[in-house]
């Protein structure tokens, strides 16, 4: 019998494809849920349960947290990533290591296909075809709601004709949940012009006292907050947890698509939006001007290309290469307040400052040198345009 | 009797510079200051009236407010600049067009001096000193309080030891104010870790009802608010106006300075932040993905060098060029929701929007395109990483 | 009768369109040949006669040598484009200016399908069909070769059996030519090691002396040589004829396709590589060290995205306005020296030339400024350094 | 007796710093050559000899080839690094090197005080300051020939005038030589119209009969020539000692000081010139298309920063990794062909190359994808385009 790994979620389109293969194609279904984040031990268990009812011969769920925040939000985070100044790319950035946990557990227990449920209008159908097609050139490929243009009420016919009946209640809001921040897509995303409501966001405002919080960075990792020591994936959890309830991170990305289309979706990422705020904070007070200057171009391009679902191209090695060295002096503490619906960054405190080292006072003192060599700088800074301004008055 | 030109604000630094330099230096002081918004008419005459207290033979007000956008805001705004992600460059980019209608001043009243009160410690002697050097290479240049190294205390004892007592009541925070934002300095931005107290900060919030507004962009440029036109920087003071109420746009900005220091401070800037978040959101509506990403490159680097004072570079004139011929398209209305200390962008419509053309729906419908266009699509992209895999299998 | 217009060289591939669509597919085909430099008036009407004998209801020269400098070549010349530091990008932009002229044509003949010859492994069926499917969204795209996967003998045997015999004595190489260069591919270049024996190259050694030339630019432009002005298109042939006997601008490109593959070429483009490095030198004495630098980037995504075909994304016209802009003071002559398979750039001369102004000779003599103004700009721009020096060493 | 530190080269300039302070200044003088490549032993006996002459209290000769290698030279190649396109930055990177073991060198005797010879009118003194003020912050600069503006017959009088008679035959072009290129500065250089003769350069035409050599790269470093192993920098004097026989690797540097004025230099550089070029052919074969266009953004700036005497900052380390990671597949042979001036890459081979994998051959075969597949990828390409064409005409 011919074996084929689903990327299961447990919605919808996967359960369509876990009961279309198995029953209309014969294929021996192995269901698979790689969790970067945000899922429950007993949200795992339901989904495995179902799984296997809808007839799956096995379930597994990978746990891809640390192997998701090593891999990619490490970078992410050293490069103050935001897409178009907005996005944290929460699920772009998944994708790409769902598809390699996917891929590595179909060479693993010898499947020659693999199926997920992606429509043809999408990012992730690249993403995960990519990888697969480069990290397991002779695998099959099964994208049944992609092939059939399936529409959701037509899926939901075909599985309670089968005798799946899930309640599948219609989902206002589409939302994907995981470690880097959670999606939100709906029918207000499909339009340019309206906000979500606040309803369609997953965490509501429940805390409005203001919070101080202290995250530490080691080297540019989160190693702390409130003091607390923890593996950095652990902290983005536990400062997601706290400041969630603050309903902070809210946004809508707009972005170019891979295929071309332009899409819209909403998100929510407290963590990931304060933790890139408040390294890039550190980041001003430690580097010098030259990497603030070109870790942009750097860290834009790693975005841009990431999202493309380009994670394998060797240049991203060499960007990860040059993120890394740029850390080195990116350890501190930064002060950060919570209000709802927002953070305020109050300030940061670190061995490596560069600010206050007694060479001068912005705008007020200048010790490490004289009005003269002031003088003498600007007046050969100013060189090039003089003669410039020469050069055309005399021509 | 020699003539300079003294850059006015009215403050003690430049009061003193007025006062030294008519009596100890024999000068004709002629103050002028440079209006680049947010003077009223009262201040401008009581700045007029001090400067000829203290012994200057004449006082001018320039009002450069609408060269100061024509030269510097609309491009800011076309790029979407924020310095270091947070700085809307209010006060660098004012003082390149001081800097250039009190040397166009001079040379109209034939001075062959110009004062300016700037210390050893700051940008603004950079940007001041090479743009008189370099459009008067003639002129002399004179200092006090640089040369001096003079403390404010000093500063008030000669003035007072000279009949000049105009209450300096030590001003806790400097503060410059502008079209393009107020900035903030005190104690606090002379540390690291402190923020500023509410109090610092110019608005006081006096508005917590949430208000709608509707921005109207021509070409890039603020043409409308709530459908109401004005030239844009009209409309750049409206939305501050209304915005400034709610105490929008506060933030502090850690940057490099063109000396080599790293300096500190806080800023206000509603209009700013606002009309460049909403337009940065219709570009993503109205731009390719190419433009967005090569904008930013240049955007970045217009910012530094407007930063740095190098604004008559011939290299910033190709960056506006390019960022002219970007905005042809970027037309339409924002909808913005006012919140106290925040804003939320809730979307925007336009005739260019390349959104919602019916080609597809991200995510959900691929109308111009089929599954298999898709498959090709991926395999091709693909084919530079599968080949890249083979050999390094195969070596 | 259904009307197609076909991209028609006169080649095997083409001839072959031209004869199956006619014939095979009843097509009334109108073959259409775009002139962007290097075919003779005889030429032309050889290959007119050689279309109507093979079935062509009509035959159409367009000569777009003017279009194709004005439209890119110029461009190329401002931003010194060179794909990968050595290819003109010859071919890649005259694909461009040829779409856009079959698809006028096509319009304009109301014809609704474009046949063009390309197979499925190179980069002109890109170029090609994104062109038309952008300009004519409803026009039909043909590939006859692509489609069948036909091999050179395949067609040679076709078009015998239909008593088309034109001699195809199997060329060993194949030969693109036009203004801005000449490609060569053959046996060597499908090979990493080889390179093209002496002969494949179009132009053999034929002049030996040393021969001075003057070019003349005008806002970056090619406007006279030797003294005598020409539209700069015209100069570019003139200077081809010349350059071209010293078998001068030989090279051999190695570059990635569009289509994930890497590609090796063959060239012989003297005019081009003199213009573009003569240019280059000019650029280096009128332009600031900001423009340079900046250039450089915009230039290489110039061509980059020429190269994939991406002509008409509006990006392009956002750079051809920076690069115009920057143009402005390249005015002036450059000496040339042309040597036997290499030319010199001996220097300049320009009113605009920055070098030479009084201000200073580089390491020699200092007019502008004191051995103490050196000394002060040094200390000021040491600054940061020292600073982090100053903090590693104090932690 | 207070102890200086002279960067001593043997010439005029720091002959007279040796002789000034030690007789006018009662210095004790340590002179110190930093060979960077190209000095015999018996040159530098000479020069150890002089200085001893002159009144030097010691001479020390400092191996810096390997160094030089290892810290710049290195990165240089794998950046494939040309200045303006053009020049290898021979002398910008001995400098850093040079400074640098001076400084440690004052450290090590514990001297005070470092003289140089640079005038007020040239890099050197930017880059040598530098670096002596940053690693040694407490290190006091003398500069005689800056300091006094010093003519060389200024020079030579007083030498003469104090018993050194060393013929100062007044060298016509000053020379400087290095592992990486020697400069020539002369008359000619001085404008910028005339080319500087042939004899002015080094290395004169002895051999015509072409060579062909195999360069030999492992992981982006010169492993072999003509399949004989020997460390990088040793290869380098390899090469350049069969290469300068054909004269190959002359041309004229004009560039941007940082000062401010434009200087103009020419230089001999043949290993330089076809190991950067041969190695860029390699990686065009081995490097993905990513790679190639990231890494000339950094190498430019890489190239820069240095010459511009950022050596130390932070951001080059990190440049450093980005440029190490990428040369991981950069191995195998670069076939060179030496003619008289010039030289030709005839191709390469390496079980790395990414263009024969049988995945296709460009423009004529296409196995690893279909005729429909490449149809489906060039639609979806196009859609962006397509969309906004739609767009523009639905207004």
């Amino acid at each position: 019998m011919k074996k084929v790994v689903i990327a299961y979620s447990g919605g919808l389109d996967t359960s369509y494809c876990a009961k279309y293969l198995s029953k209309e194609e014969n294929f021996e279904v192995h269901a698979v849920s790689v969790n970067t984040g945000g899922f429950s031990e007993e949200e795992i268990n339901k989904i495995g349960e179902n799984a296997r009812k809808i007839g799956a011969a096995s379930y597994k769920n990978i746990n891809a947290v640390s192997s998701f925040y090593q891999k990619v939000v490490k970078y992410l985070i050293f490069g103050n990533v935001l897409k178009n100044d907005t996005y944290p790319l929460s699920v772009s950035a998944e994708r790409i290591i769902q598809a390699i946990e996917i891929v590595n557990y179909a060479k693993e227990i010898g499947a020659e296909h693999i199926a997920h449920g992606s429509t043809g209008a999408g990012n992730d159908q690249v993403r995960f075809d990519m990888i697969f097609q480069t990290l397991a050139p002779g695998i099959n490929i099964i994208t049944p709601i992609r092939d059939k243009k399936l529409t959701r009420q037509e899926e939901i016919e075909y599985l309670q004709a089968n005798g799946v009946d899930m309640n599948w209640e219609k989902a206002k809001y589409s939302v994907n949940k995981g470690l880097w921040g959670t999606s939100v897509g709906g029918a207000e995303t499909l339009t340019s012009g309206k906000p979500l409501p606040e309803t369609a966001y997953p965490s509501q405002l429940q805390q409005k006292e203001l919070k101080q919080v202290i995250l530490t960075f080691t080297k540019g990792e989160l190693s702390a907050v409130n003091g607390k020591e923890n593996a950095p994936e652990k902290n983005i959890e536990i400062l997601e947890d706290m400041a969630s309830k603050y309903a902070i991170g809210r946004d809508i990305h707009v972005g170019d698509t891979i295929i071309g289309i332009k899409g819209r979706v909403g998100f929510e990422a407290a963590a990931a939006l304060i933790t890139i705020k408040a390294h890039h904070l550190l980041e001003k007070h430690t580097l010098s001007k030259w990497q603030l200057q070109h870790k942009d171009y750097i860290a834009n391009w790693y975005g841009t290309h990431l999202h493309e679902g380009q994670y394998l191209d060797a240049v991203m090695r060499d960007f990860e290469s040059f993120l890394q060295s740029s850390q080195e002096q990116v350890s501190g503490n930064v002060f950060v307040t919570l209000h709802p619906y927002r953070f305020v960054l109050d300030g940061i405190e670190s061995k490596n400052d560069l600010m206050n080292s007694g060479f001068g006072k912005y705008g007020e003192e200048n010790n490490a040198w004289t009005a003269d060599d002031a003088k003498g700088f600007i007046k050969i800074l100013s060189n090039a345009g003089k003669i410039s301004q020469y050069v055309k008055n005399n021509q």
